[in-house]
């Protein structure tokens, strides 16, 4: 059983950005050698999200769009109490989730046509993490 | 260390369409000889999603409101510049989530009296695909 | 490759509440013995969910006050006609999530700074149960 594990870092110009990371994903498979197995990405701050969607502007906007009217910033929100102003954030973390599983089959991300992954900064403008941890044989 | 995966075809009737597919997941567990271990059920498409609910005709269309509710189809999404007509089910996937991962104990899905897997479409009437990798010992 | 699976029970006090797990699954952990791997949490019933966020009293009253917002109580769901009376429980549960996947890494849970994992009950007041898997060596 072989495991590697790396650390990406994000620090977005925007409060809110969507980054496709698949490239990223599939050097540290590469690294690994591994040809069976899963990996697994995961945001390692609460404020941030992994998905798996379409690499289209168009559909990034729809999703922030969607984040913003269920889960809206600006808000009084009663986390705010603390002194912090990102509860938003928060929340879009909890709608979106925060990590995904990849299978990996005969050394590649076994993927759909369209499914890339994407790192999804809710609170920006400072170094945030996210853990890859490939495991298999 | 015992590797299988296996992909499930789907063509549903509708376009939106929610199937139970634990009675395919465990012919694959049983096809592995796995006992334990996890096992990763993943839409490998960015319309469609995996969750983990009740066999009941009334939550199904509980979810398939609220989702509608809150990712509504029929509106003018941005990703409908491209051509596309279906920004609701990429939405939808990002709430419901693509994928799901059951622990394997003594030979058996470790589910609770109720969990079933569902695969759920958002935007059917076209071949689209899950892939189910298990691995374990 | 060594395995490590228990179950956590909870009965909690109110219909909906929030509790920090985390210490449980650092003694699992420890008792494990795993260095690397994984942790797999899941509630096993379907009115419940798995979440990873922060411990701060009023970002759970927030994450709260958004589930029933999306999702409200009280509401005539169609899941009611079987007699029960929490649809809008499971409905949480799809929005939330039902399990998460800790990388662990050096023997501990590697977690980022804020990084809590909870259980979130939205149909309490009686025995539930939670698996968590570890696999790794």
């Amino acid at each position: 059983m072989k495991f590697l594990t790396e650390y990406l870092w994000f620090n977005t110009r925007q409060k809110r950005e969507y980054l496709n990371i698949t490239p990223e994903l599939q050097r540290i498979l590469k690294k690994s050698g591994i040809q069976e197995g899963i990996m697994l990405v995961a945001a390692m701050h609460i404020t941030a999200g992994i998905y798996i969607n379409d690499d289209e502007s168009g559909i990034i906007e729809d999703i922030d769009e969607m984040l913003e009217r269920l889960a809206p910033s600006g808000r009084d929100y009663r986390h705010h109490w603390t002194g912090e102003d990102h509860g938003d954030a928060h929340l879009k973390n909890i709608l979106v989730g925060h990590q995904v599983i990849v299978p990996i089959t005969d050394g590649k991300l076994d993927f759909g046509p369209w499914q890339q992954v994407y790192y999804a900064e809710f609170d920006g403008q400072r170094r945030k993490r996210v853990v890859v941890k490939v495991m298999g044989e």
